[in-house]
């Protein structure tokens, strides 16, 4: 054993869902295990895509010897297409991982100077003084797969996103003999899911999935129409095999979808007998018990093809009186209003809908707590880290962790940026590095900060008041009565006399402040309080106040 | 049996959580039943609350005899205090609804006009043709009722808000009794909630949560802080009585909870041993493992205690390692990722905290399906309109009924506006009154229009740019180069050269153009659209823009 310690660096996903990114790193050799993105809460106005901060891997980048994927979800890809011109490394992943990579790098315009590389389950990676294993894992996606990295302190086991499922749909279940082995062996940390630590007993299998979704295209009257995530690739399978055992067709509708099962196909992870498949305009002269499209829009995504159908709105399918809708997925917290007014909307054109709640449409892909225990039995981990989740799932998974008696000082709940050292006899957090979200917005990455977010906020809550006061410039004196515009603050039609009243109240101000004497920041703020006590008075609202003095 | 028909108007709360409010008109008569308020969904920038349209009400004043309350929850009650001052009529309610009325009356100075009237259940009220029987229900707050509304073309059950819970905290349970009564003497019409269409089963006891208080009060190593709706007065009984078997003292923090639990001791719904409640300054000399507090917050409202408390923000109450936050109540929909982030920060500063997914803190107080399907059952009522919910609640609902053989043709799932007339035998949809939204922004009460909101999403998605540009009078030509002032927009140091050269490219098109002759609309639009273009090219940005001449 090396003197040297080993250094696990999560710089974005813990505390909150997404922007998976974990940095390894021995003396002078760095890995990054995933690179994910999040999609920004609604408190991140008009921001697109929210990435991890990278400063530190871009100081450290001669260290880095690659960055490895556990599988295509955008949370743990999603970031590569902004991150591969800074970091030009390898990534290493699995075909079907790969083919999702590439899609979004193309996306992106990011492709050409992609090193990617592909690994199969089972296969052993050199990266520096790390060697990298990649085993099976179950999730809401094929090929996915966590790690076993040897490194000179001891093993460490990375779950990726797992659970145990017995009889998945793709037929690969979680390999729990190599990790009872290594169990055996001794594993120095073990890094888990901990996404579904809340919940009590066993995920369902996939299969409770295929059941249902054969009772519905087996009884459903008219045609169906499944939404689902692009990458739940397992799902649209399922959906193929049942439509194909009822005599249905299958069409998929969206540029996304098509895409992904595209690919999904050519790599054979997907399979349909022949002409179960067809183009969209083939539909047409179906009957309606014939018929099955899949398309994505399960989050409520105002362009999706499905939210489109609900608002009647969608150029080629319209919803019907006897159409079944069934909704596989479950909403990502934060997307329910959205989605309950596409569920509402739909049944109000007569549709027959089908989610989670009402039906066994979905199933998630990760482990429950059960699952966890018995992961952390098997694994026998000395130290053990919580990851993927936010921070309540994290200390509910820490507190597991302590029921099958792993030591709570053994045990770590990071934040994003905790460089925990470990050596094969101890662990402990010795600093921060910076991490962080960066925003992407447009095609700005990282510069939109703080301030423009805050007058975002200011802007949505009760609008704007643009006040433009002309001075001369010879003889500094106002130049007839001020001006004022206002957007998203008050009906200006409604309120034209208050708006009027408040001109002339600014130039009785100006006049006797004195503007020909008075500094401009002085002025400013005499406009701003003038303005802001005689409207909030009058309204109750508090509009941002933007004085501008043209000087002619 | 008359000739007439009766009319029904639901004109708020179909299609949406909240905001219930429905019209009975016979002849000359009108009685409404419920008044309540919906807080805004986040599309609704700015906008403080959302209630009813009486329009219809208003045109038909001289026939309105009364509003009747079922209970004192703000989506039954929270719109009174805007609408009294126009619909100036009696109020009847039960005594504990009355008191919830009474403090909101207050909190908006509405309380000095109104006409309270108290009923208790059992009685029976007169209201032109109309006479309203109040029949004890089971809900999440005591004093809930529902209503027989004995019509000349037949009896109306109402069921308010209910579920059936055969041991409720206050020790009495929804009056069965009477409504299988009424379903043998036979019944018109019912409606009834659909809050919980989707959960199969039977909706929890209250006494679960009793239960699991008890342990959380005995085993808790600290403090206990719970937090619930103010409203929800049956719950903070059973904190009082928990915490009392286990030798802890009670402190309510916060101003509402403060008011609505002194309402309720002194009108008797709400009891406490001699010496269980105290002042909050009476906690400092306490034993953590003696003190309770129970405070408001559960929706992660900005200002409410627990909030303040995790954000470390509160003046009194400091979080501290082993205190147990207790989080009883569900998340309104939408209001989800708040919390979360709420309860993330408590778990950070070392607080175990129990919610509704790892722990039996709350049971809700709508009938799941089940529950539904007794009512029907034992009302047997000829026509049936499911009422609060959302408009898949409501269907799901419709279903149910039609599988206890109510038939499909009489059971009628509206919208708000639409008319249900009925006779002795038939009912059917006749019309639409006006009925919708009216937005609360400040004092301003529906003068907020589509257009001040689709301003305030537009300056929330990618700010404004406003665009001054100084003509000289005279000459019609333009003064110096046009201003350029942003909020919302980009990072305007880091921008700086983009908005300089944006000046530029305006001055040089409005040279081109000939800004003498030009009509403003034709300058404004060219303003636009050369920024709009050109902002986009350079940051895939929509900032609104807004063009300002300036005569000089």
């Amino acid at each position: 054993m090396s003197k040297s310690r080993l250094k696990m660096i999560p710089i974005g996903g813990l505390s909150e869902i997404g922007k998976n990114m974990m940095v390894l790193e021995y003396e002078d050799d760095i890995i990054v295990i995933d690179a994910g993105l999040m999609f920004p809460g609604e408190e991140m106005l008009g921001i697109d895509l929210v990435i991890p901060d990278i400063s530190y891997l871009v100081e450290n980048r001669e260290k880095l010897r690659g960055i490895v994927i556990t599988h295509g979800h955008e949370d743990h890809i999603g970031a590569l297409p902004f991150l591969l011109p800074q970091l030009n490394v390898p990534i290493y992943a699995t075909k079907l991982t790969q083919g999702l990579v590439r899609v979004k790098l193309k996306e992106r315009k990011a492709l050409s100077a992609a090193k990617l590389k592909v690994v199969s389950p089972g296969e052993q990676v050199t990266l520096g003084k790390f060697k990298v294993e990649f085993f099976l894992v179950c999730h809401s996606i094929p090929d996915a797969v966590g790690l076993i990295i040897h490194t000179p302190v001891g093993i460490v086991v990375h779950s990726g996103d797992f659970k145990l499922d017995y009889t998945p749909v793709s037929g690969k279940p979680t390999d729990l003999s190599r990790l009872a082995q290594l169990g055996a062996q001794g594993v120095l940390l073990l890094l888990s899911d901990s996404t579904y630590a809340e919940l009590p007993g066993y995920t369902p299998s996939e299969r409770v999935v295929g059941e249902a979704l054969e009772h519905i295209m087996a009884d459903a009257p008219g045609r169906v129409i499944v939404t689902t995530f692009s990458s739940l690739v397992s799902r649209v399978q399922q959906v193929i095999d049942a439509a194909a055992k009822y005599g249905r067709r299958v069409f998929i509708v969206g540029r996304s979808m098509s895409d992904t099962a595209r690919m999904a196909l050519e790599l054979g992870y997907l399979n349909a007998p022949d002409g179960i498949l067809g183009r969209l305009d083939e539909a047409r002269g179906l009957p309606r018990d014939k018929i099955v499209f899949i398309t994505t829009g399960s989050q409520g995504e105002p362009t999706s093809a499905l939210v489109r159908m609900a608002n009647r709105d969608h150029p080629q399918v319209h919803i019907h009186h006897g159409d079944t809708i069934v909704m596989s997925a479950t909403p990502v917290p934060g997307n329910e209003a959205v989605i309950n007014r596409t569920v509402d909307s739909l049944f109000k054109q007569g549709a027959q809908v089908l989610y989670d709640k009402v039906a066994k449409v979905h199933v998630h892909g990760h482990g429950s707590q059960e699952e966890l225990k018995l992961l952390l039995n098997l694994v026998k981990p000395k130290f053990f880290v919580p990851i993927h989740g936010e921070y309540r799932h994290l200390s509910l998974h820490a507190k597991l962790a302590q029921s099958v008696d792993i030591p709570k000082d053994n045990t770590f709940v990071l934040e994003d940026g905790d460089i925990l050292e470990l050596s094969s006899q101890s662990a402990k957090i010795t600093g921060k590095v910076s991490s962080g979200n960066v925003y992407v917005d447009g095609l700005s990455v990282g510069d939109i900060g703080g301030v423009v977010l805050r007058n975002r906020r200011m802007l949505a809550k009760d609008g704007i008041v643009v006040a433009i006061i002309a001075i001369n410039r010879q003889t500094g004196r106002l130049v007839g009565r001020p001006d004022i515009v206002t957007r998203g603050f008050v009906d200006t039609r409604k309120f034209r006399s208050m708006l009027d009243e408040s001109r002339d109240l600014l130039m009785r101000t100006l006049d006797h402040t004195g503007v020909r004497t008075a500094e401009w920041s002085f002025i400013n703020n005499k406009v701003r309080d003038t303005l802001d006590k005689f409207y909030y008075e009058r309204t109750k609202l508090r509009p941002m106040i933007l004085p501008f003095m043209v000087k002619v």
